[in-house]
């Protein structure tokens, strides 16, 4: 009857990893796969209904994610006072921020950003977002925490001007919060991005850097990621990738990722290291 | 290669609840969203195979129903002799009682029929549905116990003329039975709809009474909902609804909504109530 | 966006068992129901792009498999060098022996082959398909048991020349593997195929065997399928089928299924018959 799109990304790598002090394993790794479901209706007046539904699934052993439409279930209703979306939703928080700056391989799998923290926010929500006003968009979300947890709070805003997007993200549930500032230029085929996080704990407070660049040629993409928390407990990872697009939808790619989640102590014990070939494709 | 029609129901309000002496909080809250899959065959010959597959989700967390499939999993072959349904099949002596007569919301969520009961069979089944004669359809549905659960009947019936529709429901599991009368009448801009139950539990029967009135006018509909069982125990609910249709697919709702189920004690200790402002979209 | 294909089947039955000294039952049965997402992308230059998900559920009670896309879940570079596939996939020496001789049911339900043993590979799997050559294909599998189970090895090849239609598969992890040889062969009507299989598990070897016969006049299928295991236990099975096909998607079956999972012992303790009455329709 309507149209609904169907769409999703199987990514998957075939990874040989190191895990603290034990023995390099080959292993087949899911990167954030999913499938979803999506749609809109032009209602007329200016106003549109639209849905999605987006469900993560592990691409090496066909489990769904535990909860099935965990990363979207939401309905949304647009119009020229900008948008109110009701459901579950991935915070723009996040999307406006660290997910922004994850060029090599979309913020998936063992080379995700493992340091980016704080509450982040996607049951019980209602959103909404102001009308885009020239470059700049801004959404802010309550998350009913229905005397199960605590309420909380998620804000994303993204500015772009030409060759210049910056971005911030805000997020508080009970004494946590965080707040993270963005940039990304284009310069050519040199692309340069990174974010501060300030990610208050209650008890400690954590600074998280990241930078990340890619230097694109062709099909071929050359990437560089890096990341650092300066404690609770202090941490480090970076990421080298190599990413071939075969097409717009597919690409193949390689990258090795390091990180050490515990830097306080000396003993290798939250330390992770791959080097991994994958294939993505969109549909 | 074959054409599968994807389909379902994001339906969400954001809801201020009270629960027994609780306090008054905010939530965000289901209200029987679904998505589906169904498609038929035209075999020739005035045969037709088709099938229908339906889940549950809970827009507000995204989580799927525990029982994936659990409200359509079926094949059908259709012919001059009516029907043949085999697997999991949503009662047909349900929908031909308290779903059609819950107009403000389609039985769904907070303000769903609290009252009505009875056997509820839905897996293991083969159902036959008689050629439609007229107005007159009907179905009768046999569920396998398979040694776990008892066997048990359904039946449903509907009989529509003009402004007039008619409808009964029966089934049976065990000493467990239930049967409903329906009536739903439409008198130009009112329509008035009610059902009367006999819920036998086996110890007490049960009397359930449903009184449902709504006037439209362009995109307004005004909604009066009320319940009532006279034992086992006494309870009573009832609704106010008013809903927009912003188009066929799409509408802004809101309700209050209390219902006390056990009117036999003074204690508050089944009692709800809530005001809702929700967004149903059909896709 | 890009074109996914829905596709499925549901396929069930009604059935009167009789397992062990148990009195006879009738239930309601999945024979193998399932619904997956695919899709092609032709990259160009050779390449081809393509992924896979497919979902089994019980088309009885609406439950999802234990494992959501546990049939597959994968994605695939095909070219001139072959096939690369990585993820979820059933194993290609399955196809290649038990799967293609169960010619009543697709191997399916009740009926479904219950001697065919062996490691059963199926996550974390990376396949590499051989060029077809002429009628010749073959796959060879390694799947990661990423330091929870062996490491194993799945291989499948089949050959096809005109009516004659061979295949051999191989599966190894850890001291256990089995191989086995099938051949089908298609004589105008009939269809006669069979497998032979060597399942060693370690302490003991298990020789199976399995016959499938088909007469095939105008829209009717008549079959027999007859299967022994000479020890690990001592077992025996066989069938007799009817199948009408209504169309290439749809068909109206029957069968009488019995087994005896344990002949080694006097004691009804691994018996099984039924005599089933289906509808399979594919879309």
């Amino acid at each position: 009857q309507s149209s609904v799109t169907l769409y999703g990304r199987v990514n998957t790598t075939v990874e040989n990893q190191k895990v603290n002090n034990g023995s390099r394993t080959w292993v087949v790794q899911n990167n954030s796969s999913r499938f979803g479901l999506k749609g809109t209706e032009d209602i007329g007046g200016g106003l549109k209904a639209s849905f999605n539904l987006e469900s993560g699934f592990n691409s090496d052993t066909g489990a769904a994610a535990s909860t099935f439409w965990g990363r979207e279930a939401w309905v949304q209703l647009a119009g020229s006072f900008g948008a109110i979306r009701l459901g579950n939703i991935t915070p723009e928080s996040y999307f406006a921020t660290a997910d922004y700056v994850s060029m090599h391989n979309h913020d998936t799998g063992p080379s995700s950003d493992a340091l980016y923290g704080g509450p982040f926010l996607n049951k019980n929500k209602v959103m909404y977002m102001l009308p885009a006003m020239g470059g700049f968009s801004m959404s802010v979300a309550m998350t009913a925490g229905e005397k199960v947890v605590k309420n909380g709070t998620d804000i994303g805003a993204n500015y772009d001007a030409g060759p210049m997007h910056l971005g911030f993200g805000y997020s508080k549930q009970g004494a946590q919060s965080q707040w993270a500032a963005r940039g990304l230029f284009e310069m050519g085929p040199v692309t340069l991005g990174g974010y501060f996080q300030r990610n208050d704990l209650g008890a400690t407070t954590q600074n998280i850097w990241r930078l990340a660049g890619m230097y694109a040629s062709g099909a071929s993409e050359f990437h560089v990621n890096l990341g650092a928390a300066n404690k609770g407990p202090k941490a480090g990872q970076w990421t080298l990738g190599y990413n071939y697009n075969l097409s717009k939808r597919t690409k193949v790619y390689t990258y090795y990722t390091k990180y050490d989640l515990n830097k306080d102590t000396a003993a290798a014990d939250a330390e992770f290291s791959s080097l991994a070939f994958g294939v993505r494709h969109n549909f």
